[in-house]
């Protein structure tokens, strides 16, 4: 661990560049970042990280191969000059000749960055270029299980260009990550994963994070009922992808009474029902045992009026080690009045992190009752309202706070690319990735500078003390 | 305690105000800026806050003056509809016709606001108004020893049609703050004062905050030397205006071997000796001893090579009670191999929150030595740099991280106005107060918001399962 | 016209101040910014204007106040550091360490503003402060028939600080402004007013103008019909108020065959014969005789299918002279397949100045040949889609391009305030009104100042020519 | 002639895709950038259009890869989903609930750009890719001499992705041209090229013009002499790189008295002598002849106090046509106050787009004089200010417009990147070229969106009219 420390330790706090120091390495990382766009690009090299990803965190190849797509393009975001142009920085005229105000962005030196398993290419590609680019020093620390990934990665963007010294990549285990912390004592350290982990780096570092954890992500459909096969459809990818293993993953559905008289839930459990182990469309989830989920369905299912729609079943046929979790696609149907109630609302909102959703149904006026069940969630991270009624979405917009929220007819809460924010809202510690936006929040700070050249008036003289 | 965390906990997590919803409030506040900013521009009532100020917060007139001006102005820049510019989003393109995505500022919702004594009215005013025009609702707590600045303050804002429920204001102490924080969660925390409450309140709150704290704030003299007059003057209002009892004071001054030979610390001197207790340019020091101040110059009077510049004594013919400071302007100087010494370096780069700096000086080639002394300081606020050489300038700049740095030949450490972002630099919890991007960073956060409204493709068919 | 001539080309093309040129200018106008909003909110005063607005420009007390009102929110908008703030530039780093490039705002230095008599506050205040805030010297223009307003209002800006030689204020029939821009030759010229001016400016000035002309301003209602007491009382406003002599009314009105069964057009009607010369909610039309309006009537009475839906005489019991215009509001159907017939088009689509609209009415397939006859205009100010339907919004406002286009149920043509952007698209001389947005576009340009200090690289050696 | 006309009059004024018409565009050019920018990062094709360049504009090996270069990079810029963030809008909070203004960038449908010889690529690609990426669809011309560099080009371009039919490409004399803009009436027209001409063009085109024409670009050198052999290597590039045949080559130098005793006149000199026709490093010149050149040098010697010093000859030993220019290049000394007699001032100031300069000096306090000659100019295109002291910096930049201006010891007037803005200033028809900023001014215009969806308040009822 000791060499990690010291090779952060050695950063200044001023970073490897930044707008007044090496600017010519903004250049460099825009060439890298067109280099290995161009790279991923071809077939060759997509399809030999898709597979690998695929052998390491379990989810399909279209799956698998988003990541690299996303990652590809996020890099082609980031060619040329587009790397300068996030340390843009803007100036104001000051009160007399020679006096300017310029807001910069400031990055932070030595910092850490801490990534899950299941998307391992993705999300330490993006954060890790993000906190490069704005001038950084990383560590890197990427889930042991899926970090293979990333060591391939690594190398790439070696072969592109990146400079051996400019990132330390640590493979170890959390709690050798969490000593390293500690000693190296990064000014700033990104981290997502668990809502526990992250509560308690934000103890252990003081508040220097920032956090990207959990989603209870909800879906609400609301009372114009359309295209029921593509809604249908979008819910089984929202809850089921991955085997539900995203943090975007749909994890509730709230059905205006309108939709309950559609084919929808019929139709989302011949979905559910398509998918398969063979071609990882439904597969071991990694972070819950079988009997862990198939206990809290039994518990979801002892509240009054609720039912299991479809899935509450273990898979069949597989060699999927019992320390990981292997179950059908689920849906429990939970009465709205029943979720509210605070004896059931704990365990009815409990993240499940695998194929497993709540799904239940209001009245006209029951959106109050939804409104209110959203508001007692403690993470805050994606939603969908399927509506193409601005009134209705509006009102339901207003009243929320999650971070990447769809709105309208083809709304969604997973699939988040590298064109728009995704992140949690409501939280000032919240991350961000993907956007120029999110780059600039996360991996820099402001700094102004106030140039003040004079002259001097003319007859100055000294005034008296204040 | 109980009716202030009662209040706070009504407020949702979307706050009283958001894009969407109740936008009317954004016009509310910008009348309401316009009409306090109106008042404090009468002479009148500039004159009552004023001598307000001066009653409980030991400043010159002048002094007290400027946070009523800058307060002033501050309100004047939100008036009309630039409280809903604050608001402003983006969005951009989609993927498919019907897709768009946003970038909204959205609210905390319940925030708390805690403020400190040596500033009475601008820094709770700024900040308060800044939660509230994002659209929060906050708790303000000033410490109460000042705290009627403000209670004045608010009936005068209630009187310019702030609504009486938009802001709790609590007069407690620290601890029963601390209890009301704990219990009322609040989204958001603001705190001004002092590093040690910082760090707790960090953890406390679980990184829920944004500080700014202590500064041990530098200022370095460059190898051009011209209008030593002007420059002793700044220094002597940077380290001793309101007794050195702003964040941003001078507390070291860092001298280019070319100034040594001029007669910059001799003016300092005479300058030093103007301030009299008559007129408050010197006064009490609310949080040090005129004891711990003298033990402090004695122990760097210690230091191999230091000398005492001038002052270094109590004040004479007071009444100041003993639990405050009195002592004489004090400049000390420690040679610079010294400062850097280990041994030496936390006891000369201790803050004394009262009239006292060191003073060292560089010679040509030393330049990294005192850079070497910037990067190992803790807290980044304010810096100057005296020069008006572009290249001593960038070198200077690019090698540092203070959030406020001053440039020229005019730079200064102290007197930020609203019109620049004053805050440290370097620390992801850091805050800043006063402009349009501090009150953005402050008191919102990104919501992404995705219309994807469709149309459906034409002859779309449900795809594969991934 | 002499002095007229030679004070325009005494300001330098670097204008009166630039963020390297007197800045404190800003501050100033932020001042006299503050003071004028404070002033035009005092109830005598603003009653004052309002009625001298009454006196010359013929629209009800509350159309007039409507200018003053906004004029006051726009003043507020510039108060404190928003002028400055409107001079904000952008950094970005260079190639090497030394080098940044920063994009300002500049000012043209002499500039003339002509404005018409529709508006005589408002527009001229609105055009004439963002041409000063910037750093322009302007020469303001007034239609002589109404600049008595203007110049009452010049006497409150010199009372509120407004250096007296900051602008020119001349009184002048457009001949001898057309000789005086020929003579003075100002670097931009801002014009409001008729199309047929507007393209004459154009040429004799070689394009160095921003215009904003006319406007045959239509509306949309879509397939949702909602709330047609409020579509109804919005389309009489539009079509009406002011006698139709806004630049934004509603000349033009396609109904969705679903609006035809509806009441809609009986209450335009209703709302129609309610207005009365004695408050002047119809009144005198200043730049089309009666005679003009009848015959235009007439002419479309003649084509096929068209009928008078109401209005069409002239207004009885007044003293208007005959050189001005008045008739009862007026509207005439045309059928949809008539408006597009080359024979017809150009007299439909031609713009009264006065209180007459078009209305037709389009089936359910018929939207491309709405989008058909919008294609063809010539003039793109002013549009309203009435509907909440996003797919049908956004069809419509993806193949138009009008600049101040309202969408929505309750979307009018005419009442931009001064919080959003008023002008035409779709035209690279098209000025704007009333924003930050707007006042950066009209008048300032980008200027690129590229700091490039060095140092030179140590051991630089000449190279091979190129 | 017929088939441009009726191609451009296809396109509707809102263009082939905007926000809300067509959004996946916006990515298609995104793609097709990306892929060219990797076409013309390969060495072999880098090579054929750097030698493709030189076969028809003359000038060095590295001149002409300079354009390939910089064409490169700015198609790096835009790849990925840099084209869709260029259509970023924003959006700001309305009056009541439902209500948002929205600003967006929206094309101006058919469009012309016409483009010189000098750089047969860079120009052409980088507004025609502008154009096409805000959603026109542009006509382009470039001068026929050197049009086949662009003619392969958009072969290039076609086999990256570009559709067919997006750009029309014609190939004719500026007559024809003239006459295709007056049928075809596109809504805006970008020109590079000469004054004359784009002067001419504003009056057909009735201002609908954006203008990059004419440059005599100045530099002036302060009072701080360093670096001479730099600063001399820089005034050569400067003035002869592409024997003088830039927009941006500096034409006239102004050196404070300081340098007149430094060796910089002698190294210029040396430097000059060192091109030759041989690799092109100084060559024929398109547009003026040998004769008029010599003809110029002549009048301006019979300037009192004037002198030749260097150049003034033809080039021997070459086979360039006479109705090209071929001299060496040269320099003209002329006093500043024979340059500021009305008698002179003309002839001085002449652009001769070639490798031809003047040269003159001013002592201390004749800087106003200098700032007098500058004013005097008629066009502002580039401009360098040689020194590093902020404060004569500042008077320099604050009392001139030129666009592109150099500032700092290493200050140059040509060689302008794509990765800041190049263009003139001062004038409302001044186009720009390169950067984000520069392509959303020139290729698209302001549209505002305000929706208002409502609902309408509970109980609204019809208030009276006005």
């Amino acid at each position: 661990m000791q060499p990690f420390v010291e090779s952060l330790s050695k950063c200044p706090k001023h970073g490897l560049h930044n707008p007044f120091k090496s600017p010519e390495r903004y250049l460099l990382y825009g060439d890298i970042s067109a280099k290995a766009a161009h790279m991923l690009a071809l077939p060759k090299v997509s399809d030999f990280f898709t597979r690998l990803i695929q052998r390491v965190s379990p989810k399909s190849y279209q799956q698998a191969f988003g990541e690299v797509y996303v990652t590809q393009k996020f890099l082609e975001n980031f060619s040329g000059d587009q790397v300068r142009f996030l340390a843009r920085s803007f100036a104001v005229p000051g009160n007399h000749i020679g006096q300017q105000s310029h807001g910069y962005r400031w990055p932070y030196g030595p910092v850490a960055i801490i990534t899950p398993f299941n998307f391992p290419l993705e999300i330490p590609v993006l954060q890790l270029m993000g906190a490069l680019y704005m001038g950084n020093k990383p560590v890197l620390k990427v889930d042991s299980k899926v970090s293979i990934v990333m060591e391939q990665m690594m190398r790439l963007l070696h072969y592109c260009g990146l400079p051996a010294e400019d990132v330390d990549f640590i493979n170890s285990d959390g709690k050798t990550m969490n000593k390293l912390l500690m000693e190296a004592n990064p000014r700033m350290t990104l981290f997502t994963g668990s809502s526990r982990i992250a509560e308690k780096l934000a103890v252990d570092l003081k508040g220097r994070v920032k956090l990207e954890d959990a989603g209870f992500d909800w879906k609400i459909l609301g009372p114009d009922v359309e295209e029921v096969d593509y809604v249908a459809w979008v819910c089984d990818q929202d809850a089921y992808a991955c085997s539900g293993q995203k943090c975007s993953a749909q994890s509730i559905l709230f059905m205006h009474e309108n939709w309950s008289t559609s084919s929808l839930i019929s139709k989302i459990k011949d979905l559910a029902e398509r998918r398969k182990l063979a071609d990882l469309t439904v597969g071991p989830v990694l972070t819950v045992t079988t009997e862990a989920m198939l206990e809290h369905k039994k518990k979801l299912l002892q509240i009054s009026g609720s039912k299991l729609l479809f899935g509450g079943e273990p898979l069949e046929n597989h060699s999927i080690p019992a320390i990981y979790g292997a179950i059908k696609p689920t849906a429990i149907y939970i009465p709205l009045e029943e979720i509210l109630k605070p004896a059931n609302y704990e365990l009815v909102t409990k993240e499940i992190f695998g194929p497993f959703q709540i799904i239940t149904d209001y009245k006209k006026d029951q959106l109050p009752m939804v409104l209110d069940a959203l508001e007692r969630m403690h993470a805050h991270l994606t939603a969908a309202v399927v509506s193409n009624d601005p009134i209705f979405l509006q009102d339901v917009i207003g009243k929320t706070v999650n971070g990447t929220t769809y709105a309208g007819l083809r709304a969604r809460t997973t699939g988040a690319p590298q064109n728009h924010w995704f992140g949690p809202a409501g939280d000032p510690r919240g991350a961000g990735i993907g956007t120029p936006e999110a780059i600039k929040l996360v991996w820099s700070c402001h700094r102004e500078i106030i140039y003040d050249f004079g002259p001097v008036p003319r007859g100055w003289e000294i005034p008296p003390s204040t």
